[in-house]
């Protein structure tokens, strides 16, 4: 099992995931020898191969009813795991840790081990978002978990050792700070104006026009105002919801193809980048108070990620939000013009 | 001029340096593109090419006095510079915006362009700490300045474009969050106990044995209890001083040779590893306070930071600091009892 480990210097939590490394001669370079391990084999994510993952724990049918569209299963080498209590333990007045009790799952996202995301039907991808919300709503009723993430990593730069298409699902036994420190933005924004933060900025990105990339009836598209890197773009649904759990199946249907669509023009644009997306929502014991929104965060990894950005937090970004939002806008309306899309 | 804004969501700073991206094509992979240009001319940071680099701003003469053995300029392609004011513009309620006033400079460790910390001389590492220092200690002065953050970047994984051995110095007129976070913690832990957190830190550390890996007059090595990653590993000074900047002459060269010991070790027991150091210090107008001591945090980059660590903050290592600690300690054991070293 893992263990948390809490940072004396900055509270924040550390995950020491030691069985995730398989042989100590990994420790060099272990997600490369994970990558080469599974590329020399058959890839456990294709049809055919169910047995070599670890259990299923939700399953969406294909068209034809004998196979399957989406799967859900644990993660083989998982950070957090379900053995194990709440309790902390200190190991000295400022050294505190407890059991890596949690959540760690991964959707393989089609049966098609060369597809992606972007190349998608809509019906495809709502399947995703549908497997995505179905394990959110199922796990927000273990009480022991305070948060769940579900993000994806595509290609390597962004952290992928798997190629065939797949998203995770990490539920935490503690608050990660960095949501603490959004969500507490959010509430002394709420105390001090009545209204909702993230409302609020989504009011005033339609009103300033030129960071908005994409809008529909229940979802606006922007490259934030403070983009920590290169064509960064935020999903965010315009109705009250707190978090993923609570989006509706006219919402997933309509998120589906703004999805792909965004994730679409990035690959025509940046010629299949590899990238992050984190869905972002509310602690699961806040998922009711008017403080929070969830948000789907796109992050391009067109650079590294160096000892600046690690020692002080502060991205430096290349690209004017402006610039990004305009080029994207562009594809949008070229794709209008031009066809199907 | 770069500016700098600050994400509503979470109210960190972002640095947005679109002059960093020399062409429009750029934005698919600007440093690939870079490293590429670079490595097709001559390399602007060795002997003979000292007219290719922006202003010198420091320099160490090497033992012969022709030549330099250290050289500091500016960066070519800064994040933060000097024109602009302290002013915060506001292009919403939400939205706020400065000037990208600050430094950022470049440290030529060495005119030997394929020489690494690792293998270099005492001596030869003294003076790039020497070098550090005198920068520190000039561009404190400057009222404009709020923090200083020397860091280096080895390996392209680390996020290094250049090959030549250089460091990096970047001076900020707004704290970074995660300087203010690691700074509340310690001041919280001053006023409950009246002790530096550091200090106390390094105690339970020299306590507990299991995670210390070198230990000296002035010096303390170890790797932290909550590491990052693996291998993570810091250097603190055992007696109080919050910044760099009040390193004095004899600390400096018994720092020398246990930074490069502890690179060393990381060299040869993991080939050479790409990874980050930086070096933390008080933000500069609290450098004469009791609430923090500087160190240098050194990461090794073994795995690649991906969406989780992105969307929460919380990294996930694949080694306890136990363990990565007794691979060090025996290296040292096995250098001591061989030889030089």
């Amino acid at each position: 099992m893992s263990i948390i480990r809490q940072d004396p210097t900055t509270r924040e939590w550390v995950i020491i995931a030691a069985e995730r490394m398989r042989r100590p001669h990994e420790y060099n370079h272990p997600d490369e020898t994970r990558l080469r391990a599974v590329a020399n084999g058959p890839c456990p994510f294709c049809p055919g191969h169910e047995a070599s993952t670890p259990e299923e724990v939700f399953r969406l049918p294909d068209s034809s009813g004998t196979g399957w569209a989406v799967r859900v299963t644990s993660n083989k080498f998982p950070a957090l795991g379900d053995g194990g209590g709440l309790e902390r333990r200190e190991t000295g007045p400022l050294f505190r840790e407890m059991d890596g009790v949690g959540t760690h799952e991964v959707i393989i996202e089609t049966p098609a081990h060369d597809r992606t995301l972007a190349i998608m039907t809509d019906h495809e991808v709502a399947d995703i978002l549908t497997a995505y919300q179905a394990r959110y709503r199922a796990l927000r009723k273990d009480p022991r978990l305070k948060y769940i993430m579900i993000f994806k990593n595509h290609g390597e730069a962004a952290g992928t050792s798997l190629a065939h298409p797949h998203s995770q699902l990490v539920a935490t036994p503690v608050p990660p700070m960095l949501l603490r420190r959004k969500y507490d933005v959010a509430v002394a924004h709420y105390d001090d104006t009545g209204r909702c933060l993230y409302r609020d900025i989504a009011d005033e990105e339609r009103q300033a026009k030129s960071r908005v990339v994409l809008e529909t009836d229940r979802f606006l598209v922007f490259h934030p105002f403070a983009s920590r890197v290169a064509f960064e773009t935020w999903i965010m649904p315009k109705r009250h919801q707190p978090s993923f759990g609570q989006v509706s199946e006219e919402d997933l249907h309509e998120l589906a193809p703004v999805l792909r669509r965004t994730l679409r023009a990035l690959y025509d644009r940046l010629d299949d980048p590899d990238f992050n997306y984190i869905i972002h929502s509310a602690p699961i014991e806040d998922e009711n108070k008017a403080y929070y929104l969830w948000h789907i965060q796109i992050l391009p990894r067109l650079s590294t990620i160096a000892g600046f950005e690690l020692g002080s937090g502060i991205f430096i970004s290349t690209m004017l939000p402006e610039q990004s939002a305009s080029v994207i806008r562009e594809h949008h309306q070229a794709s209008v013009d031009g066809a199907s899309t």
